[in-house]
């Protein structure tokens, strides 16, 4: 069941406010805290713990299960002193406010920190890091807490070191489009900021009302914007980053070009925490657009589903902004649970094109064309198009409750995979003939523009059964594609593992050497991203 | 003198052909051999090189000159015949042949290696470093040989080591657009073979005839598409590189998401050889467009010619793809030098506009609309447009030409700086002001869309005082705003020790850590983008 609490949460997180966040968290989590996330050595976290960990249905430790507690300090009075002398008021200690810095989004990993810090400044940061490398204690960096692979919460004891407090926006260049902000400020806040200027983020995310842009930066969060916009690999133009021994690392850039030397910012973008806290960034930002379109297709087969793809990248060029496809099962479960019916008529896959431009007229006549195209040549068999935002949202809210959809056929297996765009759909084929009766269902959707495939499982009940029939066949199916494990997720504390399933030994060697060269007690976000055997 | 062969030389390779090319080398390079690039300690380099030495003008050493030679040992005859062994008959010890593997492009740096080796495959790469790093031999990797900066030739007697017959496109998928290849294509081989197929590089350089896609990506090379589609930390998806020990480091990958771990292939990408030997490449290819136009205007004021780039992001927003800039001095140089006509009437400043688009009619539509603004609210004065071919040509030779044009007009210092877009041209204005009348003319042009100015400043003759007022106050300019000293040409040998007016040192501190980790012994490509006092 390990990767009953990851996947498309994020997605969900879109469709409404924080009430119905509450409530589909708790859908989302059938397994509650009796998760196997839960620290094994989880006897020195308090009664609480304790009791929840002696049930008799605990799983084996698996790959994902956290490994014993590191030799770092436990906090003393002497350093709750210093981190309230230096951050007055901003040293939080009430186990009540403690609790949702010390739970994870998906309520599947759960850490007993005493201390929460709420930094304003670079120059704080940089003393409380310079504290706690000195005093070997380890920290959790903590941006908006919306991951899910368990890498923003503590595993153990460790500090947790928020940038909720620091979310100043820095500078904006209306002529370059590139905004400068602290890192915690929040993804939707500078979105809002950036359309009266006429600009947009590059990156948007389902969890937007809550993530911080350090934190998508240090998970490489990929988002809906990625096939038009790229990665914050070319879109991050510099970082201020606080390494483990307090240094500060200027890195913050605001230039489109600079070939001065290493271009060291990149090694912390993904880097999920372990090898310095990001304090402020760097960005640079599209204009918004003045005309978004959405379509909604059917495709008899996969092939005419990648072939409407070719012909849409070649007519509608540079308009394309998202190229997102389900398959019949998803529909079926859409239609079942949320009772949302089917726009167009029955299918075996479908897709949702998105058009964002310059040009109303210009992108309705490409869209236009494109579809005469499509449905000439009978790529697709039926579609319909939306212009107007209701209709918009109501089309892409057959892509984004999918998961929402899912929870409600019972239990989940997620996994979130990156292949070679052509190979999407086999391993959800093969995975369905692999498993034959076993699972109840099935199903395969995601973004086809990015080669991520979202493949879920669905069962009655929690059954180690079915993952043993499921792992470590998904791994090594899309290793031997050359896929990866983790499309846009990351590591974090869950998956660490399984990285050699994506990359050689060589590279994680070399991980694990950058890594002590930055963090030499290894006193950031221990635990997560590297896995178990280089420590 | 020491910035008299850099800058745009690489544009002037886009207009001819290799008869052309030697043609403008020779202008390009007034000072010939006499370059105070060559090493100080040429004595050691043979009979030409002692000659050339001795002229009475040699210059004083500068930060740009060589240091002393490192105890790196001197080739053997068994170094030779183990070579001999492993790449029969692509192990080069004639002189002749040597000699363009020993000088760069500007002819300005020389070097005296005794051996060009020529592999072919990846395991030859990895065998000819194994065997370097025991035997502690330095080592330059060489593609293209067009760099800019002195990076891609020996100083002393380093072994080259040749991408040139290491030419194979691996894989090309015409879903994705992903192609793999080896490090030693041609970038113009590969655009060719990307246009077959409809799609394009995401670079394009001028000196795309000659350079090698690993040594575009060794160097992280902006070019002409820079504003468009990125930079290659963005586009470039996946490498093999062989480290300095002889491993291999396989981050191929041919995915657009992946979250496994820190993004290592980043490190090599702009690190110009001193990290690893690049060996081949994964990237991710955009579509052939179907409408290419060119616009050249004129403005009052360079903030007319801001306010435009803004107008144009706007109303052209997806088809833009260059928004480059020259000033009424440089119209002066083309008219007078190369007898080019102005298109339009005489402005302080012009801008040459491209767009490239899916749809001829809507692009056609959009520049109408943005025009009809841009006059009517005068922020442009005159203009015209190119939608054939051959007029584009004309009015791209507008801009490219200029370097060729600048060296008829004397002795060219030559700068290549990024800076925030709306400090672009102070710099020009307060370099024309701070030199009075010790400079015969001070233009700017240069990349507005990127920031990148490329700032020169002509002479009757080389003129040691001239220099001394341009440095290091340039420097210091670009520094008090942020800018960067190397916007695109990277550092090689020329421009190592100028790092820290762009980059912090404790940046400079953890580059300096990252090639210890990763080449411990120093080997690879010495006396390079690092200063000497890290050594």
């Amino acid at each position: 069941c390990i990767f009953a609490q990851k996947g498309e949460g994020q997605i969900l997180l879109r469709v409404g406010g924080p009430g119905w966040l509450r409530h589909s968290t708790a859908r989302l989590s059938p397994v509650g805290l009796r998760s196997p996330f839960l620290p094994a050595s989880s006897w020195q976290f308090g009664v609480c713990c304790r009791t929840l960990h002696t049930g008799a249905d605990r799983p084996e430790p698996s790959l994902a299960a956290a490994p014993d507690r590191l030799p770092f300090s436990r906090i003393t009075q002497e350093d709750l002193a210093f981190f309230r002398k230096i951050l007055p008021g901003r040293a939080i200690t009430d186990t009540d406010l403690l609790e949702s810095s010390n739970v994870d989004w998906l309520k599947s990993v759960r850490g007993s920190s005493e201390v929460l810090l709420r930094p304003q400044t670079t120059e704080e940061v940089s003393q409380i890091l310079k504290y706690c490398n000195s005093h070997n204690l380890a920290v959790t960096p903590q941006g908006g807490n919306t991951g899910l692979v368990g890498g923003s919460v503590p595993v153990y004891d460790e500090v947790i070191l928020s940038t909720a407090l620091m979310n100043n926006i820095l500078t904006f260049d209306s002529i370059s489009g590139i905004l400068t902000c602290q890192a915690g400020c929040v993804l939707e806040n500078l979105s809002l900021y950036l359309e009266e200027r006429d600009y947009i983020m590059p990156l948007d995310l389902g969890a937007k009302g809550s993530c911080h842009i350090g934190g998508n930066v240090a998970t490489n969060a990929g988002g809906l914007r990625l096939l038009r916009y790229g990665s914050l690999h070319g879109t991050v133009l510099g970082l201020e980053v606080v390494l483990a021994d307090g240094q500060v690392l200027d890195c913050l850039a605001t230039l489109r070009k600079d070939n001065t030397g290493y271009d060291l910012k990149q090694l912390f973008i993904g880097s999920e925490g372990t090898l310095g806290v990001i304090t402020a960034v760097s960005v640079l930002c599209p204009r918004k657009p003045k005309s978004v379109n959405v379509v909604f297709l059917g495709c008899e087969t996969f092939e005419q589903l990648l072939k409407t793809f070719q012909l849409c990248r070649g007519m509608l060029g540079e308009i394309l902004s998202a190229y997102e496809f389900l398959d019949s099962e998803c529909m079926q479960l859409l239609n079942m649970h949320l009772k949302l019916p089917n726009p167009i008529s029955d299918c075996p896959f479908y897709v949702v094109i998105e058009t964002s431009g310059s040009d109303p007229t210009h992108d309705g006549e490409k869209l236009h064309n494109f579809l005469e195209e499509a449905m000439t040549s009978s790529l697709v068999t039926d579609g319909t198009v939306a212009t107007e935002d209701s209709k918009i949202k109501a089309l892409w809210s057959m892509r984004e409750r999918i998961t929402e959809a899912l929870t409600h056929d019972g239990f989940n297996y997620k996994y979130d995979i990156s292949l070679p765009v052509e190979r999407i759909y086999q391993l959800v084929t093969d995975m369905r003939e692999h498993l034959g009766g076993r699972a109840k269902r099935v199903v395969g959707y995601g973004h086809v523009g990015d080669g991520n495939l979202h493949l879920n499982i669905t069962s009655p009940a929690k059954d180690p059964a079915l993952l043993a029939a499921i792992e470590p066949f998904i791994y090594e199916w899309t290793a031997s594609c050359q896929g990866s494990i983790s499309a846009e997720h990351g590591l974090g504390l869950k998956k660490r593992n399984y990285i050699y399933y994506s990359k050689p030994r060589q590279a994680v060697a070399l991980m694990g050497n950058i890594k002590a060269m930055l963090d030499p007690k290894g006193i950031l976000n221990p635990y997560k991203t590297l896995p178990d055997n280089l420590k």
